[in-house]
């Protein structure tokens, strides 16, 4: 199987990012059905064998933060790519609108509280960067958060918005240096395709759970919000977390090329099985003696 | 496919249960390869379709307590046959030693705190039976949690037990009431089988991590082990949470009978993707028109 090279989505963080100059789509053909699928297989069999050792080893942990227009299919993607793994080791946690218990601490508390364990991967359906965008198109949101000094929407300005990103990227590296590597995936939709996946959640009576009056009002700020993920995505696209921008207007492209990410990134930090100290492997010989007597 | 007839490893408590008149074998042939991985493909597959359905509706959810000797294949249960099922909506704990911020709760508190939320399934691996299986046999395990009156192992007596087991009732109890099913499987490994696995975690370099001399010194312990499991599955299977006593030699029965005890389970609480107010309807018809003139 030909790698997908999608080394080009990754953003560098060496200028400003622009949204257009990346594509929605695959832009090249769908391979066939079998083929599709036996790509997909690979890649889920990969992961879940280094994931495996990843468990075993229990010092490294990936977090995977997953951001998106709604409908961008995220929750697919989740389902398409990660079914598969052994669920022992890996965890999703979904971020909505902060509990009143949440909204008493500070913003990354209860990202604090979700970060992967040592040997787990974990997604963050959703993640601390919703701080910089929903929040960003709707700044009353952070007056919620009773910051000292942040009393009116007025104080949410440009400076606010430079010391959060600089917030985020500090806590991004703590948790970097102890271990947890971080895969940022923003799922690029093209606002065309949005309004036909709208369409279909109407038409389809199984999907009409995923439909809230919200998306629809969200869907008038589309603008702000491509804005509000381009200053994002090129404040925060340092060093050893870079974003990647990952066309999502087809599935099975998104499907692949974040798998061939997610492969890469596991590669790189090469989980091995625990090495057995002397002090181990004498106690191993004792049990199999008994064992073997019994 | 024919289902495996689980119903008879179900206690029914109607009489204290002896683990002797349970097989540890599956007792019938195993099925060729292709038929075996087949049928556990449609097992997994018809898991992921009612999960999806529970995750949509958001009102009940599913516990399963999973308990069993060391090497009895918990692990490797959850990961044959809850690969294939949507991350999103599972979760697995592994309860261990508990933390000294464990032990200054009672010994309730951190399964409460792990309880599957509306629409999720959740996998205790080892769970608070805990507290009448090991803490049985090493009474001073209790002491260590400094309740009011039990100040020696002399306190940890028959009458403490009985109240232990109604705790546990209470608890699951309230549990059931509020919308979770409960599934407790116990896996029922023999001694001999055992043997055989410690064997070969010995033998087997990449099985290594998994071994501990924990496991040699609490396998002389087995006949302590398998009467208190006796006496809290005596004592726990009441009602709507009855114990399974599930044959844990064959790997391959052990995971046949499981899917097909979850699948059951699944089948009669019956979840519907979420009914659509009228309201909501003339919601989407508005989003609709709005979406089509665009």
């Amino acid at each position: 199987m030909q790698t997908p090279k999608w080394h080009k989505y990754r953003v560098t963080g060496d200028k400003p990012c622009s949204l257009r100059d990346y594509p929605t789509t695959a832009q090249i053909k769908q391979p066939d059905r079998d083929e599709l699928e036996l790509m997909l297989r690979k890649c889920r069999e990969a992961i879940a064998t280094e994931q495996n050792k990843l468990y075993a080893e229990g010092k490294q942990s990936i977090l995977i933060v997953l951001q998106g227009m709604d409908s961008a299919g995220k929750d697919s993607l989740i389902k398409h790519i990660m079914s598969g793994v052994n669920p022992q080791g890996i965890l999703v946690h979904s971020f909505k609108h902060p509990t009143s218990q949440e909204l008493v601490h500070s913003y990354l508390w209860r990202h604090y509280l979700k970060l992967p364990e040592k040997g787990q991967i974990t997604i963050f359906n959703r993640s601390h960067y919703e701080n910089v965008l929903i929040s960003k198109v709707h700044p009353e949101i952070v007056l919620a958060e009773r910051i000292p000094g942040i009393d009116s929407v007025k104080d949410v300005n440009k400076k606010f918005w430079k010391q959060r990103y600089e917030q985020i990227i500090d806590f991004e590296r703590v948790v970097i240096q102890n271990g947890t590597q971080i895969i940022k995936i923003f799922l690029h939709l093209s606002k065309n395709e949005q309004r036909k996946r709208f369409l279909e959640r109407i038409e389809n009576k199984e999907k009409h759970w995923k439909f809230s009056s919200d998306d629809i009002s969200e869907r008038q700020h589309w603008d702000q919000y491509q804005a509000a993920y381009e200053q994002a995505i090129s404040h925060t696209s340092i060093g050893r977390s870079p974003w990647h921008i990952v066309p999502a207007d087809d599935k099975w492209y998104t499907q692949l090329i974040v798998s061939h990410i997610i492969i890469d990134k596991l590669n790189d930090m090469n989980p091995k099985f625990p090495p057995v100290s002397s002090a181990e492997m004498d106690m191993m010989r004792m049990a199999r003696e008994r064992l073997e007597k019994e």
